[in-house]
Protein backbone atom coordinates (compact mmCIF):
# COMPACT_ATOMS: atom_id res chain seq x y z
CA UNK A 1 0.00 0.00 0.00
CA UNK A 2 1.46 3.44 -0.94
CA UNK A 3 0.97 5.39 2.40
CA UNK A 4 2.94 7.69 1.81
CA UNK A 5 2.08 9.53 -0.95
CA UNK A 6 -1.69 9.77 0.48
CA UNK A 7 -0.41 10.55 3.94
CA UNK A 8 1.70 13.00 4.47
CA UNK A 9 -1.22 15.65 2.48
CA UNK A 10 1.39 18.74 2.90
CA UNK A 11 -0.59 20.75 0.71
CA UNK A 12 -4.25 19.78 2.43
CA UNK A 13 -5.78 21.88 4.88
CA UNK A 14 -5.71 20.35 8.22
CA UNK A 15 -9.16 18.76 9.27
CA UNK A 16 -11.34 21.10 11.26
CA UNK A 17 -13.51 19.63 14.15
CA UNK A 18 -16.26 19.67 11.60
CA UNK A 19 -14.70 17.37 8.98
CA UNK A 20 -17.15 14.26 8.70
CA UNK A 21 -14.04 11.87 9.69
CA UNK A 22 -13.44 13.97 12.80
CA UNK A 23 -16.81 13.57 13.83
CA UNK A 24 -17.37 10.15 13.53
CA UNK A 25 -14.08 9.92 15.44
CA UNK A 26 -15.29 12.29 18.07
CA UNK A 27 -18.60 9.56 18.72
CA UNK A 28 -15.82 7.10 19.87
CA UNK A 29 -15.14 8.54 23.04
CA UNK A 30 -18.02 8.01 24.45
CA UNK A 31 -18.90 4.60 25.07
CA UNK A 32 -22.11 4.30 22.93
CA UNK A 33 -20.06 5.06 20.33
CA UNK A 34 -17.53 2.63 20.83
CA UNK A 35 -20.15 -0.12 21.29
CA UNK A 36 -21.36 0.41 17.69
CA UNK A 37 -18.81 1.04 15.82
CA UNK A 38 -16.67 -1.62 17.44
CA UNK A 39 -13.36 1.12 17.50
CA UNK A 40 -12.10 3.45 20.20
CA UNK A 41 -9.16 6.01 20.27
CA UNK A 42 -5.93 5.46 21.66
CA UNK A 43 -4.37 8.55 22.59
CA UNK A 44 -0.68 9.77 23.11
CA UNK A 45 2.68 8.26 21.91
CA UNK A 46 2.45 5.07 24.01
CA UNK A 47 -0.37 4.13 23.17
CA UNK A 48 -0.30 4.88 19.48
CA UNK A 49 3.02 3.25 19.57
CA UNK A 50 1.35 -0.26 21.40
CA UNK A 51 -1.11 -0.22 18.75
CA UNK A 52 0.57 0.42 15.54
CA UNK A 53 2.44 -3.18 17.16
CA UNK A 54 -1.19 -4.66 16.93
CA UNK A 55 -1.07 -5.11 12.82
CA UNK A 56 -4.10 -4.89 10.95
CA UNK A 57 -5.74 -2.99 13.95
CA UNK A 58 -5.40 1.05 13.72
CA UNK A 59 -7.59 2.29 11.27
CA UNK A 60 -6.73 6.28 10.94
CA UNK A 61 -3.94 8.30 13.07
CA UNK A 62 -5.05 11.77 13.58
CA UNK A 63 -2.07 14.16 14.34
CA UNK A 64 -1.51 18.07 14.85
CA UNK A 65 1.40 19.24 12.82
CA UNK A 66 3.32 19.89 16.00
CA UNK A 67 2.54 16.35 17.47
CA UNK A 68 4.01 15.35 14.09
CA UNK A 69 7.16 16.80 14.79
CA UNK A 70 7.43 15.59 17.79
CA UNK A 71 7.27 12.00 16.61
CA UNK A 72 8.61 11.52 13.34
CA UNK A 73 9.14 8.04 14.12
CA UNK A 74 5.37 7.08 14.99
CA UNK A 75 4.84 8.89 11.97
CA UNK A 76 7.00 6.63 9.87
CA UNK A 77 5.70 3.21 11.63
CA UNK A 78 2.13 4.39 10.62
CA UNK A 79 3.01 5.36 7.11
CA UNK A 80 4.86 1.68 6.93
CA UNK A 81 2.04 -0.10 8.52
CA UNK A 82 -0.35 1.54 5.96
CA UNK A 83 -2.17 3.55 8.07
CA UNK A 84 -4.53 6.26 6.61
CA UNK A 85 -2.87 9.57 8.35
CA UNK A 86 -4.80 12.51 8.43
CA UNK A 87 -3.81 16.14 9.69
CA UNK A 88 -5.93 17.89 12.00
CA UNK A 89 -6.13 21.29 13.74
CA UNK A 90 -5.63 21.41 17.09
CA UNK A 91 -9.45 21.89 18.20
CA UNK A 92 -10.08 18.60 16.29
CA UNK A 93 -7.38 16.76 18.25
CA UNK A 94 -8.84 18.68 21.28
CA UNK A 95 -12.45 17.08 20.61
CA UNK A 96 -10.78 13.48 19.99
CA UNK A 97 -9.03 13.79 23.47
CA UNK A 98 -10.25 12.82 26.83
CA UNK A 99 -7.31 14.64 28.49
CA UNK A 100 -6.98 17.79 29.56
CA UNK A 101 -3.40 18.40 27.93
CA UNK A 102 -4.61 16.71 24.64
CA UNK A 103 -1.64 14.89 23.22
CA UNK A 104 -2.52 15.86 19.35
CA UNK A 105 -1.55 12.35 18.14
CA UNK A 106 -4.95 10.01 18.16
CA UNK A 107 -5.24 6.56 16.44
CA UNK A 108 -8.38 4.66 15.86
CA UNK A 109 -8.38 1.31 17.02
CA UNK A 110 -10.37 -2.16 16.55
CA UNK A 111 -11.39 -2.63 20.18
CA UNK A 112 -9.72 -5.02 22.08
CA UNK A 113 -11.87 -7.70 23.92
CA UNK A 114 -11.84 -11.01 22.75
CA UNK A 115 -14.08 -14.33 23.63
CA UNK A 116 -13.85 -15.47 26.81
CA UNK A 117 -13.50 -18.52 25.15
CA UNK A 118 -10.21 -17.33 23.30
CA UNK A 119 -8.68 -14.40 25.85
CA UNK A 120 -8.59 -18.53 28.53
CA UNK A 121 -7.42 -20.68 25.42
CA UNK A 122 -4.06 -21.97 26.18
CA UNK A 123 -3.87 -23.63 29.34
CA UNK A 124 -3.71 -19.89 31.66
CA UNK A 125 -2.32 -20.13 35.08
CA UNK A 126 -2.57 -16.44 36.12
CA UNK A 127 -5.99 -14.09 35.61
CA UNK A 128 -7.04 -11.17 36.74
CA UNK A 129 -11.38 -10.46 36.67
CA UNK A 130 -12.47 -6.90 37.18
CA UNK A 131 -15.73 -6.80 39.01
CA UNK A 132 -17.80 -3.75 39.06
CA UNK A 133 -15.07 -1.40 38.88
CA UNK A 134 -15.92 1.82 38.09
CA UNK A 135 -13.00 4.13 38.15
CA UNK A 136 -10.86 4.02 34.68
CA UNK A 137 -7.95 4.84 36.04
CA UNK A 138 -7.89 2.00 38.77
CA UNK A 139 -9.07 -0.60 35.94
CA UNK A 140 -6.18 0.95 33.68
CA UNK A 141 -3.29 0.51 36.37
CA UNK A 142 -4.57 -2.85 37.07
CA UNK A 143 -4.07 -4.31 33.40
CA UNK A 144 -0.60 -2.89 33.31
CA UNK A 145 -0.09 -4.92 36.66
CA UNK A 146 -1.29 -8.05 35.45
CA UNK A 147 0.77 -7.75 32.41
CA UNK A 148 3.71 -6.79 34.26
CA UNK A 149 2.69 -9.68 36.56
CA UNK A 150 2.88 -12.27 33.53
CA UNK A 151 -1.02 -12.81 33.81
CA UNK A 152 -2.33 -14.34 31.09
CA UNK A 153 -6.12 -12.28 30.25
CA UNK A 154 -8.14 -9.64 32.19
CA UNK A 155 -11.72 -9.77 32.13
CA UNK A 156 -13.90 -7.11 32.56
CA UNK A 157 -16.92 -8.36 34.02
CA UNK A 158 -20.43 -7.41 35.10
CA UNK A 159 -20.84 -3.44 35.11
CA UNK A 160 -16.94 -2.78 35.44
CA UNK A 161 -16.00 0.05 32.89
CA UNK A 162 -15.44 -0.33 29.32
CA UNK A 163 -11.81 -1.16 28.90
CA UNK A 164 -11.79 1.70 25.92
CA UNK A 165 -12.74 4.54 28.35
CA UNK A 166 -9.71 6.93 27.58
CA UNK A 167 -8.49 7.17 30.99
CA UNK A 168 -8.65 3.23 31.06
CA UNK A 169 -6.44 3.45 27.65
CA UNK A 170 -3.21 6.00 29.35
CA UNK A 171 -3.59 4.17 32.83
CA UNK A 172 -2.32 0.57 31.14
CA UNK A 173 0.19 2.62 29.62
CA UNK A 174 -0.05 -0.23 26.20
CA UNK A 175 -0.51 -2.92 28.26
CA UNK A 176 -4.31 -2.81 27.08
CA UNK A 177 -2.34 -4.14 23.85
CA UNK A 178 -0.26 -6.75 25.51
CA UNK A 179 -2.34 -9.79 27.29
CA UNK A 180 -6.02 -11.13 25.78
CA UNK A 181 -8.90 -8.95 27.19
CA UNK A 182 -12.28 -10.07 27.43
CA UNK A 183 -15.57 -8.49 28.78
CA UNK A 184 -19.03 -10.12 29.98
CA UNK A 185 -21.55 -8.35 31.69
CA UNK A 186 -22.59 -11.54 33.11
CA UNK A 187 -20.37 -12.26 35.73
CA UNK A 188 -21.46 -15.74 36.20
CA UNK A 189 -20.41 -16.91 32.65
CA UNK A 190 -16.99 -15.62 33.56
CA UNK A 191 -16.95 -17.82 36.37
CA UNK A 192 -17.85 -20.51 34.64
CA UNK A 193 -15.44 -19.71 31.65
CA UNK A 194 -12.76 -19.21 34.25
CA UNK A 195 -13.50 -22.92 36.30
CA UNK A 196 -13.55 -24.38 32.63
CA UNK A 197 -10.60 -23.43 31.78
CA UNK A 198 -8.79 -25.38 35.11
CA UNK A 199 -8.90 -21.66 37.30
CA UNK A 200 -9.30 -21.51 40.98
CA UNK A 201 -11.13 -18.33 41.53
CA UNK A 202 -10.17 -16.56 44.46
CA UNK A 203 -12.15 -13.33 45.72
CA UNK A 204 -9.79 -10.55 46.64
CA UNK A 205 -11.81 -9.55 49.90
CA UNK A 206 -10.26 -7.27 53.50
CA UNK A 207 -12.28 -9.15 55.47
CA UNK A 208 -11.22 -13.31 54.44
CA UNK A 209 -10.02 -15.25 56.72
CA UNK A 210 -7.30 -16.54 54.78
CA UNK A 211 -4.26 -14.09 54.48
CA UNK A 212 -2.33 -13.68 51.45
CA UNK A 213 1.19 -14.02 53.14
CA UNK A 214 0.26 -17.31 54.72
CA UNK A 215 -1.14 -18.46 51.98
CA UNK A 216 1.66 -17.82 49.81
CA UNK A 217 4.11 -19.38 52.58
CA UNK A 218 1.95 -22.61 52.94
CA UNK A 219 2.22 -23.21 49.11
CA UNK A 220 -1.59 -22.43 48.63
CA UNK A 221 -0.93 -19.66 45.66
CA UNK A 222 0.59 -22.49 43.41
CA UNK A 223 -2.29 -23.66 41.46
CA UNK A 224 -3.73 -21.61 38.35
CA UNK A 225 -5.85 -18.82 39.66
CA UNK A 226 -8.45 -16.45 38.24
CA UNK A 227 -8.07 -12.83 41.17
CA UNK A 228 -11.47 -11.82 41.47
CA UNK A 229 -11.27 -7.86 42.67
CA UNK A 230 -14.15 -5.77 43.53
CA UNK A 231 -14.89 -2.03 43.34
CA UNK A 232 -12.61 0.50 44.67
CA UNK A 233 -15.41 1.81 47.26
CA UNK A 234 -17.41 -1.47 47.99
CA UNK A 235 -15.38 -4.48 47.07
CA UNK A 236 -17.12 -7.65 46.10
CA UNK A 237 -20.72 -8.45 47.21
CA UNK A 238 -20.91 -11.07 50.15
CA UNK A 239 -22.83 -13.97 47.51
CA UNK A 240 -20.00 -13.05 44.95
CA UNK A 241 -17.74 -13.41 47.72
CA UNK A 242 -19.59 -17.16 48.75
CA UNK A 243 -19.78 -18.24 45.60
CA UNK A 244 -16.16 -18.25 44.88
CA UNK A 245 -13.96 -21.03 45.35
CA UNK A 246 -11.79 -19.24 48.77
CA UNK A 247 -11.18 -16.19 49.78
CA UNK A 248 -8.30 -14.01 50.29
CA UNK A 249 -7.47 -10.51 51.95
CA UNK A 250 -3.51 -8.48 51.72
CA UNK A 251 -2.87 -8.69 55.37
CA UNK A 252 -2.53 -4.79 57.09
CA UNK A 253 0.14 -4.92 59.39
CA UNK A 254 -0.33 -0.84 60.44
CA UNK A 255 -2.79 1.19 60.86
CA UNK A 256 -4.27 1.85 57.05
CA UNK A 257 -8.20 0.55 56.87
CA UNK A 258 -7.24 -1.18 53.78
CA UNK A 259 -5.43 -0.91 49.84
CA UNK A 260 -6.46 0.54 47.41
CA UNK A 261 -7.71 -1.42 44.00
CA UNK A 262 -4.40 -1.15 42.30
CA UNK A 263 -2.04 -1.38 44.75
CA UNK A 264 -3.79 -4.50 46.41
CA UNK A 265 -3.79 -5.98 42.82
CA UNK A 266 -0.31 -5.35 42.62
CA UNK A 267 0.39 -7.49 45.68
CA UNK A 268 -1.99 -10.51 45.21
CA UNK A 269 -1.18 -11.07 41.19
CA UNK A 270 2.92 -10.79 41.86
CA UNK A 271 2.19 -13.26 45.25
CA UNK A 272 0.44 -15.60 42.73
CA UNK A 273 3.28 -15.32 40.23
CA UNK A 274 6.32 -15.77 43.12
CA UNK A 275 4.32 -19.03 43.99
CA UNK A 276 3.40 -20.12 40.86
CA UNK A 277 6.93 -19.80 39.01
CA UNK A 278 8.76 -20.82 42.40
CA UNK A 279 7.53 -24.00 41.50
CA UNK A 280 8.28 -24.41 37.78
CA UNK B 1 -12.81 22.99 78.26
CA UNK B 2 -15.92 23.71 78.09
CA UNK B 3 -16.30 23.56 74.34
CA UNK B 4 -19.62 23.05 73.33
CA UNK B 5 -21.00 26.48 74.34
CA UNK B 6 -18.14 28.21 71.89
CA UNK B 7 -18.16 25.92 69.68
CA UNK B 8 -21.77 25.56 68.09
CA UNK B 9 -22.03 29.10 67.80
CA UNK B 10 -25.73 28.90 66.42
CA UNK B 11 -26.67 32.50 66.33
CA UNK B 12 -23.29 33.81 64.86
CA UNK B 13 -23.22 34.38 61.28
CA UNK B 14 -21.02 32.01 59.53
CA UNK B 15 -16.93 32.59 58.70
CA UNK B 16 -16.93 34.19 54.95
CA UNK B 17 -13.98 34.14 52.92
CA UNK B 18 -12.52 37.46 53.98
CA UNK B 19 -13.24 36.06 58.00
CA UNK B 20 -9.12 36.90 58.84
CA UNK B 21 -8.98 33.56 60.84
CA UNK B 22 -10.06 32.12 57.81
CA UNK B 23 -7.42 34.07 55.51
CA UNK B 24 -4.87 32.76 57.84
CA UNK B 25 -5.55 29.15 57.26
CA UNK B 26 -6.11 29.91 53.20
CA UNK B 27 -2.23 30.35 53.36
CA UNK B 28 -1.93 26.86 54.25
CA UNK B 29 -3.36 25.81 51.26
CA UNK B 30 0.35 26.68 49.92
CA UNK B 31 3.39 25.11 50.86
CA UNK B 32 5.16 28.19 51.72
CA UNK B 33 2.11 29.26 54.27
CA UNK B 34 2.50 26.21 55.47
CA UNK B 35 6.20 25.78 56.05
CA UNK B 36 5.98 29.59 57.78
CA UNK B 37 3.26 28.60 60.15
CA UNK B 38 4.19 24.50 60.76
CA UNK B 39 0.46 24.29 60.40
CA UNK B 40 -1.42 22.42 57.73
CA UNK B 41 -4.90 21.31 56.19
CA UNK B 42 -6.80 18.00 56.35
CA UNK B 43 -9.90 18.25 54.48
CA UNK B 44 -12.48 15.67 54.72
CA UNK B 45 -14.13 12.95 57.15
CA UNK B 46 -10.95 10.63 56.64
CA UNK B 47 -8.86 13.00 57.53
CA UNK B 48 -10.19 15.31 59.87
CA UNK B 49 -11.55 12.08 61.98
CA UNK B 50 -7.57 10.38 62.14
CA UNK B 51 -6.30 14.08 62.83
CA UNK B 52 -9.02 14.36 65.81
CA UNK B 53 -7.17 10.96 67.23
CA UNK B 54 -3.86 13.17 67.19
CA UNK B 55 -4.51 14.62 70.35
CA UNK B 56 -3.47 18.00 71.06
CA UNK B 57 -2.30 18.59 67.35
CA UNK B 58 -6.05 19.87 65.81
CA UNK B 59 -5.98 23.42 66.50
CA UNK B 60 -9.47 24.35 64.61
CA UNK B 61 -11.95 23.02 62.47
CA UNK B 62 -14.07 24.72 60.23
CA UNK B 63 -17.43 23.58 58.82
CA UNK B 64 -19.75 23.88 56.81
CA UNK B 65 -23.64 24.20 57.82
CA UNK B 66 -24.19 20.96 55.88
CA UNK B 67 -20.76 19.06 56.34
CA UNK B 68 -21.51 19.99 60.27
CA UNK B 69 -25.30 17.87 59.75
CA UNK B 70 -23.47 14.68 57.73
CA UNK B 71 -20.66 14.67 59.99
CA UNK B 72 -22.53 14.85 63.85
CA UNK B 73 -20.12 12.20 65.15
CA UNK B 74 -17.16 14.10 64.13
CA UNK B 75 -18.20 17.64 65.31
CA UNK B 76 -19.27 15.57 68.98
CA UNK B 77 -15.69 14.55 68.61
CA UNK B 78 -13.68 18.19 68.00
CA UNK B 79 -15.70 19.13 71.32
CA UNK B 80 -14.80 16.35 73.46
CA UNK B 81 -11.26 16.75 72.28
CA UNK B 82 -11.60 21.02 73.18
CA UNK B 83 -10.82 21.88 69.68
CA UNK B 84 -12.43 25.19 68.77
CA UNK B 85 -15.47 24.86 65.55
CA UNK B 86 -16.02 27.59 63.62
CA UNK B 87 -18.94 27.48 61.18
CA UNK B 88 -17.98 28.81 57.50
CA UNK B 89 -19.72 29.72 54.52
CA UNK B 90 -19.80 27.13 51.48
CA UNK B 91 -17.70 30.18 49.46
CA UNK B 92 -14.65 30.05 52.72
CA UNK B 93 -14.98 26.62 52.70
CA UNK B 94 -14.22 25.99 48.96
CA UNK B 95 -11.43 28.79 49.60
CA UNK B 96 -9.43 26.15 51.98
CA UNK B 97 -9.96 23.42 49.87
CA UNK B 98 -7.51 21.84 47.24
CA UNK B 99 -10.58 19.40 45.28
CA UNK B 100 -12.87 20.23 42.58
CA UNK B 101 -16.09 18.67 45.18
CA UNK B 102 -14.63 20.73 48.82
CA UNK B 103 -15.91 18.89 51.80
CA UNK B 104 -16.51 21.50 53.76
CA UNK B 105 -14.70 20.06 56.60
CA UNK B 106 -11.45 21.39 57.08
CA UNK B 107 -9.00 20.93 60.38
CA UNK B 108 -5.92 23.31 61.17
CA UNK B 109 -3.47 20.86 62.66
CA UNK B 110 0.61 20.69 63.56
CA UNK B 111 2.53 19.68 60.44
CA UNK B 112 3.45 16.01 61.12
CA UNK B 113 6.98 15.50 60.09
CA UNK B 114 9.52 14.24 63.13
CA UNK B 115 12.87 14.44 63.43
CA UNK B 116 14.63 12.15 61.24
CA UNK B 117 16.31 10.35 64.31
CA UNK B 118 12.80 10.37 66.16
CA UNK B 119 11.12 8.86 63.15
CA UNK B 120 13.91 5.92 62.99
CA UNK B 121 14.26 5.98 66.70
CA UNK B 122 13.41 2.13 68.01
CA UNK B 123 15.75 -0.23 66.13
CA UNK B 124 13.27 0.18 62.52
CA UNK B 125 12.83 -2.49 60.58
CA UNK B 126 11.09 -1.75 57.57
CA UNK B 127 11.28 1.97 56.32
CA UNK B 128 10.49 3.66 52.98
CA UNK B 129 12.24 6.67 51.52
CA UNK B 130 10.50 9.09 48.69
CA UNK B 131 13.38 10.93 46.65
CA UNK B 132 12.41 13.47 44.21
CA UNK B 133 8.98 11.77 44.35
CA UNK B 134 6.78 14.96 42.71
CA UNK B 135 3.77 13.11 42.87
CA UNK B 136 1.25 13.84 45.43
CA UNK B 137 -0.83 11.46 44.90
CA UNK B 138 1.60 8.99 44.46
CA UNK B 139 3.42 9.88 47.96
CA UNK B 140 0.15 9.53 49.55
CA UNK B 141 -0.43 6.33 47.83
CA UNK B 142 2.67 5.08 48.77
CA UNK B 143 2.19 6.43 52.78
CA UNK B 144 -0.54 4.38 53.16
CA UNK B 145 1.08 1.34 51.55
CA UNK B 146 3.96 1.95 53.36
CA UNK B 147 1.34 1.93 56.32
CA UNK B 148 -0.79 -1.12 55.42
CA UNK B 149 2.64 -3.12 55.20
CA UNK B 150 3.63 -2.37 58.76
CA UNK B 151 6.18 0.11 58.27
CA UNK B 152 7.77 1.82 60.92
CA UNK B 153 8.46 5.34 58.64
CA UNK B 154 8.27 7.30 55.89
CA UNK B 155 10.60 9.76 54.58
CA UNK B 156 10.43 12.81 51.77
CA UNK B 157 13.71 13.01 50.83
CA UNK B 158 14.90 15.50 48.57
CA UNK B 159 13.17 17.63 46.26
CA UNK B 160 10.07 15.46 47.07
CA UNK B 161 6.81 16.77 47.55
CA UNK B 162 5.53 18.22 50.91
CA UNK B 163 3.66 15.12 52.55
CA UNK B 164 0.94 17.91 53.44
CA UNK B 165 0.15 19.00 50.04
CA UNK B 166 -3.85 18.45 49.87
CA UNK B 167 -3.52 15.72 47.79
CA UNK B 168 -1.17 13.78 49.00
CA UNK B 169 -2.62 14.22 52.33
CA UNK B 170 -6.13 12.77 50.81
CA UNK B 171 -4.04 9.73 48.81
CA UNK B 172 -3.01 8.68 52.14
CA UNK B 173 -6.29 8.11 54.01
CA UNK B 174 -5.70 8.69 57.21
CA UNK B 175 -2.11 6.94 56.80
CA UNK B 176 -0.08 10.31 57.28
CA UNK B 177 -0.94 10.42 61.26
CA UNK B 178 -0.22 6.60 61.86
CA UNK B 179 3.46 6.10 61.10
CA UNK B 180 6.26 8.36 62.11
CA UNK B 181 6.92 10.71 58.40
CA UNK B 182 10.35 12.92 58.39
CA UNK B 183 11.77 14.86 55.67
CA UNK B 184 14.72 16.54 54.57
CA UNK B 185 15.81 18.42 51.54
CA UNK B 186 19.38 16.33 52.28
CA UNK B 187 18.86 12.95 50.77
CA UNK B 188 22.82 11.90 52.51
CA UNK B 189 22.00 13.22 55.97
CA UNK B 190 18.87 10.35 55.34
CA UNK B 191 20.94 7.81 53.98
CA UNK B 192 23.37 8.30 56.85
CA UNK B 193 20.49 8.26 59.25
CA UNK B 194 18.89 4.75 57.86
CA UNK B 195 22.12 3.39 58.24
CA UNK B 196 22.78 4.53 61.56
CA UNK B 197 19.58 2.87 62.85
CA UNK B 198 20.92 -0.50 61.33
CA UNK B 199 18.59 -0.50 58.18
CA UNK B 200 19.96 -1.90 54.86
CA UNK B 201 19.32 0.69 52.06
CA UNK B 202 18.13 -0.89 48.92
CA UNK B 203 17.30 1.11 45.75
CA UNK B 204 14.58 0.17 44.10
CA UNK B 205 15.36 0.12 40.24
CA UNK B 206 13.85 -1.15 37.17
CA UNK B 207 17.09 -2.09 35.80
CA UNK B 208 18.33 -3.70 38.92
CA UNK B 209 20.24 -6.97 38.15
CA UNK B 210 18.63 -8.35 41.42
CA UNK B 211 15.22 -9.51 41.15
CA UNK B 212 12.87 -9.11 44.19
CA UNK B 213 11.16 -12.39 43.80
CA UNK B 214 15.07 -14.50 43.64
CA UNK B 215 15.91 -12.40 46.79
CA UNK B 216 12.27 -13.27 48.23
CA UNK B 217 12.82 -16.64 47.94
CA UNK B 218 16.81 -16.32 48.87
CA UNK B 219 15.90 -15.15 52.10
CA UNK B 220 17.62 -11.95 50.94
CA UNK B 221 14.99 -9.43 52.37
CA UNK B 222 14.68 -10.37 56.03
CA UNK B 223 17.30 -8.10 57.21
CA UNK B 224 15.93 -4.45 58.25
CA UNK B 225 15.24 -2.41 55.04
CA UNK B 226 14.90 0.86 53.90
CA UNK B 227 13.73 0.92 50.52
CA UNK B 228 14.24 4.01 48.25
CA UNK B 229 11.99 5.40 45.68
CA UNK B 230 12.53 7.24 43.01
CA UNK B 231 10.57 9.82 40.84
CA UNK B 232 7.84 8.58 38.38
CA UNK B 233 8.92 9.64 35.02
CA UNK B 234 12.89 9.17 35.90
CA UNK B 235 13.34 7.09 38.47
CA UNK B 236 16.54 7.23 40.90
CA UNK B 237 19.77 9.19 39.88
CA UNK B 238 22.64 6.49 39.02
CA UNK B 239 24.65 8.01 41.44
CA UNK B 240 22.36 7.32 44.20
CA UNK B 241 21.46 3.42 42.98
CA UNK B 242 25.67 2.80 43.53
CA UNK B 243 25.84 5.12 46.47
CA UNK B 244 23.29 2.72 48.37
CA UNK B 245 23.95 -0.62 49.52
CA UNK B 246 21.63 -2.88 46.99
CA UNK B 247 19.37 -2.47 44.01
CA UNK B 248 16.80 -4.38 43.26
CA UNK B 249 13.78 -4.51 40.60
CA UNK B 250 10.40 -6.08 40.57
CA UNK B 251 10.65 -8.53 37.55
CA UNK B 252 8.58 -7.65 34.68
CA UNK B 253 6.72 -10.97 33.15
CA UNK B 254 5.13 -9.99 30.96
CA UNK B 255 4.74 -7.18 27.82
CA UNK B 256 4.92 -3.75 30.69
CA UNK B 257 7.48 -1.52 30.32
CA UNK B 258 7.37 -0.69 34.06
CA UNK B 259 4.81 -0.46 37.21
CA UNK B 260 4.01 2.81 38.12
CA UNK B 261 5.64 3.46 41.87
CA UNK B 262 2.68 3.12 43.67
CA UNK B 263 2.03 -0.25 42.84
CA UNK B 264 5.86 -0.75 42.77
CA UNK B 265 6.13 0.14 46.28
CA UNK B 266 3.04 -2.14 47.16
CA UNK B 267 5.19 -5.20 46.33
CA UNK B 268 8.32 -4.53 47.82
CA UNK B 269 6.83 -3.30 50.52
CA UNK B 270 4.96 -6.46 51.14
CA UNK B 271 7.65 -8.96 50.02
CA UNK B 272 9.73 -7.55 52.81
CA UNK B 273 7.12 -7.61 55.21
CA UNK B 274 6.38 -11.41 54.43
CA UNK B 275 10.39 -12.12 54.55
CA UNK B 276 10.73 -10.38 57.64
CA UNK B 277 7.18 -12.02 59.71
CA UNK B 278 8.37 -15.21 58.40
CA UNK B 279 11.34 -15.52 60.38
CA UNK B 280 9.90 -13.87 63.35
Amino acid sequence: MSGNSRARRPEAAPFTERTPRVVAARHLTRRQGRDRADRFLAEGAQAVREALAWPGHVHELFVTSAAAERNADLINAAIDAGVRISEVSEKAAAGLSETVTPQGLVAVCDTVPQPLAVALGGAPRLVAVLLGVTDPGNAGTVVRVADAAGADAVIFAGDTVDPHNGKCVRASTGSLFHLPIARSRDADEVFAACRAAGLRLVAADGYAEHDLDAASLNGDLEQPTAWVFGSEAHGLPDAVVSSLDTSMRVPIYGGAESLNLATAAAVCLYASARSQRSVR
